[in-house]
């Protein structure tokens, strides 16, 4: 074999998949190269945010999985780049929305300009960009590309081993899905083979430019997931069964990032500002003094093609600078820099299919599509692979059983749904003439887009998605723990560790690791009516004696030191119990001698570590700033205390009491989503 | 010349100083790789936390510098760990603060124990680690090694370009150091030559393993700034002259880190010990689950020299945790893991000189030596570089004389005077008896500690720090701004953009980056009496046409984008005025309209980027979360506002009010400071 041979052997097994790829028969003549076979876990179809998104679940969860995309460039410029409250959150559990939230421009408030009487430009509106206090984030701009890297640099640093790590396979394209259906209700089977091509590619060996393949490779999955966009490859080779339903649309839009020069006085805020009869347009400033202009261009383009309708093909940035211009006058508006414009036409639509058999999957735009008002594509289409991905994980590593997956489709289809019937409401709003200031008929219409953007908050922040009983979500009984609501995400309230009295966020205690969270709160364990402390300390029997017996032996990879800073010992083995569980009293801090008080189940001890001493809590003030936490009170908790069981993706699976008739309750929760 | 030699001739003009090392004379036989010579603005001997310090510092100013090591390895184990407040918001001045704010174990509480009328340990005071309010910092513990990572990181993404870039020249030893002294006042000369000595090195060359050197290289450098610890050679060889100043001790301490397994119930909170007659004890909890313990061994050990005296050299890890088994009875002391452990006897002493003529400077343990009580050694000796980087900066960018450089003798020597009496004072308590908890004549020793400890924390944050007046720092006239104190940091308070309402905290308007800020505190400038309005204006017109026309083209490069998410622009030149105006005022944002009623030197305007946003400040409510911030409240200003001149460094050089009377005070400490 002549020594470019070699080099190109070497440099092609890495452009795939490390270890895994394995010549499918006796290599023979120059086919040699091309026909490999391999399998995986989890195969994904796209490495935008959702695919990513996924690839960090499994990573977390060291689940074997790869990721190819048909684009040769990891980042791109432009595109999505609103970062909403939940997001922020999502992000955070994996150490990642600290990064955006730092880059990120945050916005702060939201204003209205409309004309009046006279038809000048004024603002008539200005408040703030959010419910106050649903979550410690707000929304926040940064361009995609810096999410991807994030994400891509957090997906490398899950590998336990660097053979372990999942890296993106670029330029890669999918040929050929089939899905063995005799071998699908089987968990250790790998039913979805399927060929990809490696496509032509430009390859430096020895110094010169080569052209390299196609080739092909057999990869034979348990699970495919495709997140491959609007125009996805994977929902088209299903079939025809998967349609996406609902309504196309001829509105137009056209945005553009630039650095504005203009005395437009709210240039720093999120604006929508309707001219007199020049159309409508939204400001949303971002990072790096960029700000992003989206103008609906039906009514102010001359470009239509020869039916008389609008023709996309014929906008140039020019044609929306100069919508801009006009909506904004008697404010200037020029720009020495620009990063990025485009121009689209999206329909309102759902996928009516989010899944087949439970092996084939899909997710984000590739299941809805929706206008970019409210900001929301990248935000739900990773919170669809986000709910996906610790349900796959536990399948995978044989902790869960397969039923459990049936719950994606369930859940991220009617969110889905929501969310395309929310703007289509939206985004009338926009399309209208404009409201008039004054008192009368059509101010009105100014009040009903205030009220539609404060209701909405709760729904485009994210924080206000609940998804409905199912396995994994039971329904609570009435008048426990009022503010944690089962299908909604616990709240973010802070709370005091028992040894140390650092204040944590409740969510830095629940890191995206697949493990489930028991929190036990117990209410005053301290006082002189030892009742609290007794029925505590049962149920932390019954959980180490019942739940811990059963399922405690189910183990997973601790997260990367996310946010515990201190919590993890470098020669720690790392292996973690799939149930996690953690007291939260409503005590005297200074009175509880946990050692002696509590049982062992919520201070567990290594007899190389010592004892664990992040597991009892306490709401309490905070002891260097003297403000309390009231966590209780955020969480709706009484004295009587309560069971709070969250989901490994930080949603309540269960509320309930800790009395003695509730271990059923539990008990049955576990039986039906870990496998013994 | 064979290959070999080629590879290691490339290899070593590396390993030495790329783009500056020039031969000396025409190469000729084997001498040729040897003698070198080169030049530099800054020569920083020692790569501890205070050489790197420096080196950031010049780094971000644009300054030439190299940084030398006799060390092989960059990172090194245990040591200094404790990060004070101060220090904290320093390296926050850099994007660095954030990093060891994550990953360091931040202490809440400080507990003493002592024994009870029979003997028995318990806890007698647990209270705060810190005063409330003086900083949004609180102690923070970290492994130095971890320090010196993000330090070094920061320092490479300070570059402009990457030939620019400083990186730390190890296993290299100064032989020999000589200033001409007629040069000295030259503020162009190189009058600091010296050899340094590359030491003999292993090197990988095509496979084999090869032992190169030593080797010699002439630099001629404008300043030489030892960094060198206890041991400076560089202050040895300025001469008989620099001496160290101060007592030596017998104290003997013993320090280890352990991941405990002990049932003792503070043990993750910062503890002193008094143990009847076994000694005393501090616990300082740390990250990764370690506690570093601290033990004064005089009274405990058996290891004596044939003078009786106590001889450190004898003292094992099994010494230290023997004493602290029998401090900590009757709690259990175990341990599996431990990852560092020294013994050490350490002077108080201060060196009598901190600079030679202003050329050859030494700081941090090469002028001072201390206990480790107090956890000040690393923090100081970071704060004696933060002192002095910028004058450096600044004078061999040639915007400041060689006048300002003397400032740092005075500030500074001062600073270590304070330091080494507090310490005195501070370390007697320690070695004291155990004090007793009941009423009584010992018990007196508990509450003198208490208030050593509360007193001390002014001293030991690092936010007492306060430099008496000099040709930097001008004495403040009476009532104005009376939290702003010259010669303090400016604290730290709240302030919200005009434009876009985002909350700023104060530190992060002013990152260093070398720049004087003049703070405009302009009271309300809204209300219907124009006064203060006009008064705002008229000065804004001064700073404009007299203190930018004389000092605003002395430009240096802006910082790293570290906290501003979203003032910098990629296409941005990046060159900044050594004056930054920053207009805060008290009236409000609704009706300020800045383009229309504020002088321009508010709002500064390019042609290519429009206007900078990020000038016009106001003391206002956060509108996400409700809460008033109170800057001028918490700065001390009253409604005749106040204009607060903030050095480089984050502390006051000047305060004065707004009055025309006050435009000579302000342009006469420019005049001293800044080149015209």
């Amino acid at each position: 074999m002549s020594s470019l041979l070699k080099s190109l052997r070497k440099l092609y097994s890495r452009t795939s998949s490390p270890n895994r790829t394995v010549p499918e028969k006796a290599p023979t003549g120059s086919e040699k190269l091309r026909l490999t076979s391999s399998q995986c876990d989890v195969l994904i179809i796209g490495a935008g945010p959702s695919g990513l998104m996924l690839a960090l679940w499994l990573a977390r969860m060291g689940v074997s999985a790869r990721i190819v995309d048909k684009r040769t460039d990891k980042i791109y410029s432009g595109q999505a780049d609103g970062f909403h409250a939940r997001t922020l959150e999502i992000l955070d559990s994996f150490g990642v929305g600290e990064r955006v939230w730092k880059e990120g421009y945050r916005i702060q408030e939201f204003c209205f300009w409309n004309p009046d009487a006279n038809g000048t430009l004024q603002r008539v509106q200005r408040g703030p960009d959010l419910i106050q206090g649903i979550s410690r984030f707000s929304e926040s701009i940064l361009h995609q590309g810096r999410l991807e890297m994030f994400l891509t640099d957090a997906i490398a640093i899950s590998a336990q081993t660097p053979s372990e790590a999942i890296a993106v396979e670029h330029c890669v394209v999918p040929t050929q899905l089939t899905i063995d259906e005799s071998a699908v209700s089987d968990p250790a089977a790998y039913p979805s083979g399927m060929l990809k091509d490696l496509g032509r590619k430009k390859v430096q060996a020895l110094g010169e430019d080569i052209m390299v393949g196609p080739r092909e490779e057999v990869v034979r999955a348990k699970y495919v997931v495709g997140c491959d966009g609007a125009h996805s490859w994977t929902r088209k080779t299903l079939g025809d069964d998967y349609k996406m339903v609902g309504e196309s649309t001829d509105h137009i839009w056209g945005v553009i990032d630039i650095v504005p020069i203009t005395d437009f006085p709210d240039i720093r805020n999120r604006c929508v500002i309707y001219s007199k009869s020049d159309g409508n347009m939204m400001v949303i400033p971002r990072e790096n003094r960029l700000v992003r202009l989206y103008i609906q261009l039906n009514k102010v383009s001359t470009c239509t093609n020869d039916n008389g309708r609008l023709d996309r093909s014929g906008i140039s940035p020019k044609d929306i600078i100069s919508a801009a211009k006009k909506i904004m006058a008697p404010y200037k508006l020029e720009y020495h820099y620009y990063d990025w414009w485009a121009a689209y036409q999206i329909g309102q639509r759902v996928g009516n299919h989010f899944s087949k058999l439970d092996r084939v999957f899909l997710a984000g735009d590739a299941v809805h599509t929706h206008s970019p008002k409210a900001g929301q594509g990248m935000n739900v289409s990773m919170q669809d692979t986000y709910n996906l991905g610790w349900k796959l994980g536990l399948v995978c590593r044989n902790l869960a059983p397969r039923s459990i997956l049936s719950t994606y489709d369930a859940e991220r289809r009617a969110n889905a749904q929501s969310l395309i019937d929310f703007d289509q409401k939206f985004s009338k709003l926009f399309t209208e003439k404009p409201p008039v200031d004054a008192a009368g008929e059509i101010g009105v219409s100014l009040a009903e887009l205030e009220r539609m953007f404060k209701e909405g908050y709760m729904f485009t922040s994210g924080i206000g998605i609940k998804y409905a009983p199912s396995t994994i979500t039971q329904a609570a009984p009435k008048g426990i723990a009022t503010k944690c609501i089962p299908g909604s995400r616990i709240p973010s309230v802070t709370i005091h560790n028992q040894w140390d009295a650092r204040p944590w966020d409740l969510h830095h205690r629940m890191p995206s690791d697949g493990r489930f969270r028991i929190f036990v709160f117990s209410g005053c364990i301290t006082s002189s009516d030892s009742a609290a402390l007794e029925r505590t300390n049962a149920l932390g029997g019954f959980i180490q004696d019942t739940l811990q017996a059963k399922y405690g032996r189910l183990t997973l990879s601790a997260a990367p030191d996310v946010h515990t800073n201190g919590g993890r010992f470098a020669g720690d083995t790392a292996q973690v119990s799939v149930l996690d569980v953690i007291l939260v009293h409503s005590g005297d801090r200074a009175v509880l001698q946990p050692l002696q008080d509590v049982h062992e189940v919520y201070r567990p001890f290594d007899e190389k570590l010592g004892w664990d001493y992040e597991h009892v809590f306490v709401d309490d003030v905070n002891i260097l700033n003297g403000v309390h936490s009231r966590a209780y009170e955020n969480l709706g908790i009484g004295e009587s205390g309560a069971v709070v069981v969250v989901r490994p993706d930080g949603y309540i699976g269960l509320v309930t009491d800790l009395e003695e008739r509730s271990y059923v309750t539990l008990e049955g929760y576990f039986d039906r989503i870990l496998i013994h």
